[in-house]
């Protein structure tokens, strides 16, 4: 069987599966043969689910049957290994033995299977979603780098063809940051747009969670099998889903694009900065209005997310702290979890003033723009052994610089997404980052969906 | 000019300022006078304001020729000095020179005056409304004795007859303390009724606006003058702001009323916890049923509000304290405004945790039953030096002590009435604290109405 229709995008295969002409279990059989040749080097699944050939076969059997549950139906999917899941353990990325999660579904794992979705295993994350690396997962494009994180696993598995698409989540650009550095599509939704009972917290007022896949209109499926109400998550409110398909394909005329002249440019590597130039020209050539506009006080929002994830994420910890567990954990979680507690209260408070700031400050600037697009990421993967890259002419840690760029949608809860917007000279993918307002996952979609059909960077593959 | 209009509530004062029987003019008279005659020992105003005669007669022209503005049209009220006013200056409690405020209205003032209210001054209020004693004010009724705090100032002045009634503020009970030691009625209404722009913040989720007044009738029609709209404060939604003089009258049959037996019951003085025993014999009396019922996690919550109250006031005072300011502060204040630094972001965001597990547990509760009567403070005034006091068999700081039956209702922004229930051995009154569901006030009004026309502790007044 060849593995040829896991490098196809999902609305490719609708037709093919709901016509018979093409099986769940052909599906799931390449998914794990790709996994088998390729994943010994990759390193981006921890888990291989024992029974997604049996719900293969069931969903053919269903598909035979006429009982059609929706465009996912069949379709391997992979899960960040945070996600909990009813059929798979869930380690979050820890290796402590005494840190352990409950085996039942979390509400987005429950939507995919209620669509019809085969869900084939569990992918790799760095440690408790805190941090950009996802050691040892590596970058399809070149092994020597890194996948980006904290869906690293996600991320790598995707845009290797290990499966059709997968889960990730966000806090400050978990899903952004892998899909931009392996060159996939990774979309943020709006906060409390997925439900996110049974995905272990990192920090409540941030985590996001949300699909990479292979295009803008794989993650317009997605999106709405994920999204509506979860009752176990207070932030996700029973609001309507509208058919996110019906986004795509609609022209850009009379869109004004806004372009945050501050904090998203001039700091960038030099192939990023000129194939996001490139991607905004592009823009206006197909009917856009482009508008440089400037958010000031974004100057402060590294602090402000700081305050905020750290203070969640070590209260989150904090039981299995005072349980003596911290040495079990990777050094550089370990300190940031442990140095959490060195946020204040009254630090904390100021951060999120300071969130509503800028989210003022975003929401005036939306009285004159429609979507906002910068670069996803300032760098492209790097090396795994670097924790310090050139930009712009001088250093910055890769931990500081990999997120520079998504941050301000996690403080502000604005939907974002990253698609491939070309390669750099060493033949890295390219991330565009687009931004819509609260709720307005379409004006997103749209003008992702109507930049990739005129350049499919997925011509280019990865060889394994 | 006598001054007896000043001991009657303004809903009797109304139909003769509407008829000219009485003028505006007489009333801030006489309310001067008694400022004049008593204030030198009760020091419950900081500022007498200039200005209220000329708006005396100019009420007295608006009623003369007809321009009726409503029930608090010419009535004399005096305002905690937290509010800001623009004919008067705002201090908020502090000597420390270097720390000024604007002089401008504050929204609450602006509708009071809006409705036609004469503001005759302002009130003392512990430094910061961070206190339950308000030095050097004395309560009316010993002045051996503390009138509570922080709205001190206004529960003394409105008790002795200075004003109809004061506004006062309420961030863990510091409006229905010093309306529970002086004997006068004290609204706390749902977080978000009234605006709170223009108040020297406490802390921000916890700080509520709020009247104290001598009935349950002048609460309601001060709470309909001042609740709606501001959009200075984000928590105040345009919400509906009903007629809660509709409220007024209606009998108890059919109410459950909830009595919540851990926490508030048990560790009471004898006097207050035979006092509140009767109240809620009576009420059943008059035909209410009553219902015992317990919420476990309240073990937990002064823990919670500390953590929170201590974190927002130190945000909003740490300009101050990098200023070097600190050592001007009372030593009370400064203790607690420096200790709101050790408190850690994690610790915070564990008390905002907290806070939501309370508010469900109270939702789950009022399936049951429509209001809930408790003590209003365990204790009734105390003596100027007292530190710690001797409740139910051992001691217990009366800073402790005072809130600790109000701050539940902070936590979780229900709103809390308290009414006078009677005496003390000492001749000190009782508070009795009832509370309601989130925008409910109707209900609270409706309760401590029913209570106070059968038990009218009016006809007892303090001897000055």
């Amino acid at each position: 069987m060849s593995a040829e229709p896991l490098d196809r995008p999902i609305e490719d295969l609708v037709p093919e599966l709901r016509a018979g002409r093409l099986s769940p279990v052909a599906l799931v059989e390449a998914a794990f043969e790709r996994i088998r040749l390729c994943d010994g080097r990759l390193q981006s699944f921890v888990h291989v689910s024992q029974s997604a050939l049996d719900d293969a076969r069931a969903a053919a059997r269903e598909i035979g049957e006429g009982r059609w549950k929706g465009p996912l139906h069949g379709i391997p999917i992979a899960v960040k290994d945070n996600y909990l899941t009813c059929d798979m353990p869930t380690r979050a990325g820890t290796s402590v033995p005494d840190i352990t999660f409950p085996q039942e579904d979390s509400n987005a794992v429950a939507r995919l299977r209620a669509a019809g979705a085969i869900l084939i295993g569990k992918t790799r994350l760095h440690e408790f979603a805190w941090g950009t690396v996802t050691p040892p997962t590596r970058n399809p494009w070149n092994l020597d780098r890194v996948p980006g994180g904290s869906s690293g696993g996600s991320g790598a598995a995707v845009m290797a063809g290990l499966a059709s698409a997968a889960l990730g989540s966000d806090t400050g650009g978990s899903i952004r940051i892998p899909a931009s550095l392996c060159g996939t599509v990774g979309l943020k939704p709006t906060f409390g747009r997925i439900g996110r009972s049974g995905i272990v917290p990192h920090s409540w007022s941030l985590d996001h969670a949300g699909p990479l896949t292979r295009t803008v209109g794989d993650a317009a499926l997605l999106l709405g099998a994920l999204a509506g109400p979860d009752p176990g998550d207070p932030a996700c409110p029973d609001r309507p889903v509208p058919d996110y398909t019906a986004a795509l394909g609609q022209s850009l005329k009379g869109l004004r694009i806004g372009v945050c002249r501050n904090h998203f440019f001039g700091r960038n590597q030099t192939d990023v900065e000129s194939a996001v130039e490139t991607a905004i020209g592009d823009l206006a050539a197909a009917g856009a209005t482009i508008r440089d506009f400037e958010i000031p006080n974004l100057e402060y929002g590294l602090g402000a997310i700081f305050a905020i994830e750290l203070s969640s994420s070590t209260a989150y910890h904090d039981v299995s702290l005072r349980a003596g567990l911290a040495p079990g954990f990777a050094p550089d979680v370990r300190t940031l979890i442990e140095i959490g507690r060195l946020v204040t209260g009254p630090d904390y408070l100021k951060a999120e003033q300071f969130r509503r700031v800028l989210i003022d400050d975003f929401r005036t600037a939306f009285e004159e723009i429609d979507a906002i697009v910068t670069p996803a990421t300032p760098l492209t993967a790097w090396a795994h052994d670097a924790t310090t890259v050139e930009i712009a002419g001088g250093p910055e840690s890769v931990l500081a610089a990999s997120w520079r760029l998504t941050y301000p949608f996690n403080l502000t809860g604005m939907p974002a997404i990253s698609v491939p917007c070309g390669f750099d000279r060493e033949g890295m993918p390219i991330g565009l980052q687009i931004a819509a307002k609260a709720f307005d996952e379409a004006m997103v979609l749209r003008v992702a969906h109507a930049y990739e059909q005129s350049h499919d960077w997925r011509t280019r593959r990865p060889q394994l």
